[in-house]
């Protein structure tokens, strides 16, 4: 798909300085060893060098955009050169995903369906892929190869699960969602009641997993059911990949979380938190909305108060931790500088209290 | 499936105020919105308010509980409440069990089955399982769509493959385990020989991974096969989520472990042993039997004291961790009280030592 | 395949005390129950007690030791033990692999292929693979039941795509390298645009993952494609199991990184780094070559000097954190010991200043 100058600068209401007529066909980064075809973005002035040496054909930036050398490739101003590109990712995006949409359509074989299968137009079923009895799909759902989709599953209109995702018996998925490849989504919480002889035994767990709309869940993230009633994950959730979500637990509306964070049984979390890459949440506390937790944090106690900032194992003010931190590379001067105290305390003459 | 509260009493032994016709068909949790039809159980005093408003059909309570309010809910009286209803979710577990061993049974097609497989009673081999040769399955063996079972394994009585799990070549596993999807058991195992000139040259991971009886494996644990030699697990042992278990690993009988630990290769760890979520252990240490680790901690060393509690990175006594974040909270104020202290000796009339 | 041990000593260019025509057919561990038939090392002192009781047919010693009592195995003795047992295990794996490369060869059925799959000789594609559109495998390349090969992916020479490993479209993968189960290579980055409401919008990710020679990706390890460009894993470069590499990553040659660990959006790592288990590394920051990074390390900044040797959370020099960890442990008694100060300076006479 070429497209010229002229007509991405229409979409992008931006002004042309060099030729409209050119045309490209891919997106790349500036800093990258981006060829003739291709169109970037400058939106960093650190990266502004590039500028006087790319290959590409057509440079988008800001309209106040001075250049302290020549410039041999097409310019592209706009208001704000970061938020075009991102406009012209989506379009790019929509006709790939369009294209995808129309490939990706019926059933291939050889793949498996249980009884009383209920599904909407648009739907696909990849080679491979096995799903129990009593489903129901919404339009244009797409279900890949080697996906598991158990018994008694819902899936909402236009939801996408990548290859490979096991979905478990009754789990309820909303529209629009992504669930990527190799998720595990209502597996078998960790659930086992001490004995008196030191043995474990299975808490049978009978609950299910229900994902709302607009949720994205990561590769190879797992997402245990509940023990009984639903884990829960609310509109717009966005889980990163090899995350590990406990039975019973709720996840508020918008709530992002980055990769490899876990949180352990029966936790709620608020809705628009945002959690760091490798943060852990112990089971049963609550995280109040807003709440923003820095990476590899070890959250062991409620949050209560909304919006606070903490980080740390156990998780603590954000700012104090980083002062702490600080303090602690010079914990050996600190210790030294006791040492001298005592000396120094120890020459001194007596006291006559 | 409708039972009365007559029958539960009865399996409970505990005495009814209420009415013992009422009709129950679900659990359900007293803090979420239990309808018409469900039973509930009181455990927690705090939850206590949730019982005068209730929808739930029944609340099993502790005998000597005493309402300040106007009760609506039939109410089971039992011993200890919290046990009662383990009591009745194994019951209506056995049931499901019962159904679903019915259910999944014989072999789905297509399915992949490699030359003599030896299989029993109640075997079931789910549409894409993939099982190589000279494998050998116990009777109840289920192996769900999607399962890879390489060359010569075998596997015991009433154990569960979930769907998807892989389980390289030579792997032995015992009765009644249960391993869900995604584990991947015996994968080659991260051994490296560092060369002179800085790049790394495979070394032959020959080993395999036997895994004992009761054992459970969640949702996308990797456990490596062992250089020579075999990884154990030994029976009992429970791994959650996510989980990293190093070549030639041996972790002991009944030992619990939370989600995203990993434990590098070569290391010994005793029975009984709990360990937290993203606990991580270095390799060819020995820890002994009843240790407790906290989430999150990073062990670099033996631990050779059983019934040892160590938390921190490195990891340290309890106690004495907690103690020191308390004051690592406080290194700001300790860092001041230190200047201050400075300041005044500097101010002290000259020592005539 | 029985050896004579006059077989392995030309082998290993040794000498042989005991019986050179006793034959073995396994290799073993000389602290595990070493049967009848097998064959040990012993290279740590620590191990030399097994010698006088190991039921082995032969152990390979160091040319130079002295039994402390009487040895019934027959002695190999060789200039390093371990790398002559590491030597053996190499031969025994080269003919494993041959054996494996001699069976897994063909199309197994039912399998998928999609329009103009190119293969070369030795290809093997397992049952219930699914090959897209448009992709090109090299000689001896094998791909293993229940892996999903996207559309318009290249595959080099002898790589090992391992059972139920999942490569999006567009991947490129080189030669030699071993992708292990469940591994996800190129699924969509974790990119969300906040919006002035709390909620967040996908960002295209319309990059793909190249994969160099001679690398290998753990089990359940994921790697996300790039936003645009490509996401670059070096040549030799190892990655253990449960491993995250977010979008946009660059990791430079044959270096190494242990499970579990992160690496967030657009960072770029060096050359022959070695990269503990657990590490999580920021985005969007540069660590030099040769940085050895240690287990549970928390990176949020640029490694500018090569070499460098880092840990903690946040990461700071090793043996400085090793000196404060030490005194981390200490804190209640410095405190104490301040205490002890500040009520010793209150006791001293007034200053006279």
């Amino acid at each position: 798909m070429d497209f010229t100058i002229k007509q991405i600068a229409s979409l992008l209401e931006g002004n042309i300085i060099g030729d409209e007529n050119a045309k490209v066909n891919q997106l790349a980064k500036i800093d990258e060893a981006a060829k003739e075809g291709s169109i970037c973005f400058l939106a960093n002035p650190k990266y502004e060098n590039f500028i006087y040496t790319t290959q590409a054909t057509a440079v988008i930036v800001k309209d106040d955009f001075q250049p302290k050398q020549n410039v041999s490739t097409t310019l592209l101003l706009v208001k704000d050169p970061y938020i075009a590109f991102t406009k012209l990712l989506e379009e790019y995006n929509k006709l790939a995903q369009q294209y995808n949409a129309h490939q990706r359509i019926g059933i291939e074989q050889p793949s498996f369906a249980g009884k009383n299968l209920h599904i909407g137009e648009g739907f696909y079923l990849g080679a491979f892929a096995y799903v129990g009895n009593d489903c129901e799909m919404g339009d244009d759902v797409k279900i890949y190869p080697h996906c598991f989709i158990g018994n008694n599953v819902k899936i909402g209109k236009g939801t996408i699960i990548h290859p490979g995702a096991k979905i478990y018996d009754n789990t309820q998925i909303g529209q629009y969602c992504s669930i990527h490849s190799g998720a595990i989504i209502g597996s078998e919480g960790f659930g086992f009641a001490p004995q008196a002889d030191g043995t474990y035994k299975s808490i049978p767990q009978l609950g299910n997993v229900i994902i709302k709309d607009y949720v994205n869940i990561g590769a190879n993230t797992t997402i245990d059911r509940a023990t009984i009633g639903s884990t829960l994950i609310q509109e717009g959730v966005k889980l990163d990949n090899l995350i590990q979500i406990g039975h019973n637990v709720i996840i508020g509306e918008h709530t992002v979380m980055a990769a490899q964070a876990g949180v352990a049984g029966s936790t709620k979390i608020g809705k628009m938190c945002s959690i760091g890459g490798q943060v852990g949440i112990v089971n049963s506390v609550q995280i109040a909305d807003y709440t923003q937790i820095g990476a590899k944090a070890g959250v062991n106690g409620n949050v209560k108060k909304p919006k606070t900032t903490i980080i740390g194992a156990p998780a603590m003010d954000f700012k104090n931790f980083m002062k702490s931190s600080v303090i602690f590379r010079k914990l050996p001067e600190l210790q030294k500088r006791i040492e001298q105290l005592e000396e120094k305390i120890l020459n001194l003459p007596p006291s006559k209290g």
